[in-house]
């Protein structure tokens, strides 16, 4: 863990940087998304810019512009291929929140409280297409391969998730199997698609991959032991103790789980399979997991994936922006420890 | 309306003879199906096979055989992409009855009812998703800025019909509006790319379009005119009065209240704008609309719309496929009057 402690000390600046580097670019696609939600049915633009607009990073665009950098790309189709990998993002939170039924996210309220599960249903279905709409644009086939089967991999993870809920027979295998497709799969073709569009060699969009992979793993698993950190509930915006509340089997309770006495494989039975939650349940969930190391063991594996992701960097030759993608890795390990997560 | 009244005679049969005319291509698109069905996730094609065995007509992939056939089309991608319209419509049809939060529909608890909004949300998305991968397949980038226009138009279209819920003052042009992208925008895709296939030319191909359009605004007036027809309700398998239930405005309820007297008015305001609905609201409904003629007005419009696509016929030579797109018109219609719709 020395590693990550040292990590920490600068990498969120080295995101800040990143944004700086790109500033150019994320402002030219803020106004593609923005030219895309123009629309005369006015709840469209509304909502989507809500929830767009609520302070989000822009990672997942962020990775396209910088494999596009990396790779040495000339043209103009990464800042429209960004914008399309920011709506199927965008179109996945408005219907994760309607299914997690979240009230919160970046401490703003959520679309779905503020207009309804009905607008945050089709309006997602609405931003998807645009997605979509964009990608074709693009007019290389290749790319729109990766991009539709991202999104219909996110899907069939959302759905294994969902599916898993409440299951404490939960193993690590499946848990990873679902951060793979719901998160990392887009976090891969957001990467890739930078080295496809640069005409790179398969062996080099192969390594982009491999490291969206790699980081869309490590991120969830930073994301997942956040939820069980109090006292980054309000830097993060996000009610601490989601996961816990919907029976959202992550990787600290699995973990906690494998090394549980009888009374509590109890408290994880009530709390999480039956939905019996009292009010400080989610304290003594935290104490439990502190107890078993449950956290920093999840953290550990993000870690591991932070040096899956570095190795796939190594094909490519020393560049300043192949060191801002080492540092983007250490950014998201570092998350856990920034109070600005 | 003499002309619609010869139509019903015969006009199912029709639509019988138009599927086993197609019966060889319909088992392959079924089979493609099935095919991306097949998911280690077992959610998915438990409720994807719900929906779609149902007892839908497939009328919207068999717009893309028959266009294709009538277009002298030779290949193998009308197939997949057949597939893939039905999958469009699939998605849509789960997205609707969450939003409608539907209980029946063709005599079959819809999907929502049985696994819940959430499973309908995610799997929705799948479908969509997959969709669009079976699109990219065709490696048609004409076909797929044609579905992916549509799919948004779609969306938009269901966003302005929620923003309309409720709302008196909707008319007939907004209505059109509506109806036209949330069902003639994929009548009018999935017609327009069996010419794309086959390689027509733009007057062909906008003729397609236009028999499309035409089509499913007719499909939709009539569908609308039905939701007030009680006797049909055992035969459509769909709860009549759930437009009026759920006071989505519709044509019917728009020309009634162009004549409305004081009560009426004061009828619609309760039960459609604020929800005040009591058990004999339906059939006062219903009379009220027959008072005003507004459901042989819905289906005389819908008579309209039916001359103006076969007006796009016209272009094309007489053929039995071209004679198979008439009649397929008059099924259309027919639907208000036969006891198979």
């Amino acid at each position: 863990m020395a590693r990550l402690a040292s990590a920490k000390t600068h990498s969120f600046d080295v995101f800040q940087k990143l944004r700086q580097a790109l500033q150019e670019e994320l402002t030219a696609v803020d106004q593609i998304i923005l030219n895309q939600l123009k629309n005369r049915v006015a709840l469209i633009p509304e909502l989507a810019q809500h929830i767009i607009s609520a302070g989000g990073k822009r990672l997942r665009p962020i990775l396209t512009l910088a494999s596009s950098r990396l790779c040495g790309y000339q043209g103009q189709h990464h800042l429209s291929l960004a914008a399309c990998v920011e709506f199927i993002h965008t179109a996945t939170l408005l219907h994760d929140d309607v299914v997690d039924n979240s009230q919160l996210r970046r401490g703003t309220s959520t679309a779905n409280t503020l207009w309804g599960n009905q607008a945050s249903v089709l309006v997602g279905d609405f931003l998807f297409s645009k997605a979509f709409q964009l990608m074709v644009e693009s007019g290389n086939l290749e790319i729109l391969h990766i991009l539709s089967t991202a999104a219909a991999t996110i899907a069939q993870g959302e759905v294994l998730q969902l599916m898993n809920i409440h299951d404490l027979s939960l193993n690590q295998t499946v848990y990873l199997e679902v951060i793979e497709a719901k998160t990392a799969a887009l976090f891969a073709a957001a990467c890739e698609i930078g080295g496809v569009l640069a005409n790179k060699s398969k062996a080099e969009t192969t390594a982009l991959r491999n490291y969206g992979i790699n980081l869309g793993i490590l991120f969830q698993l930073v994301d997942d032991a956040l939820d069980y950190l109090p006292s980054h509930s309000e830097h993060l915006g996000k009610v601490t103790g989601d996961d816990f509340r919907e029976g959202k089997m992550t990787l600290p309770v699995i973990y906690a789980l494998q090394q549980a006495d009888q009374p509590e494989r109890l408290f994880w039975k009530r709390t999480m399979a039956d939905s019996q939650q009292e009010e400080n349940d989610l304290n003594s969930a935290i104490a439990i997991l502190k107890r078993h190391d449950a956290i920093a063991k999840t953290l550990k594996l993000a870690q591991n994936y932070c040096d899956r992701a570095l190795g796939s960097l190594e094909l490519f030759p020393n560049s300043p922006w192949r060191t801002i993608f080492s540092e983007l890795a250490f950014y998201c390990i570092s998350r856990a420890n920034s109070p600005k997560n």
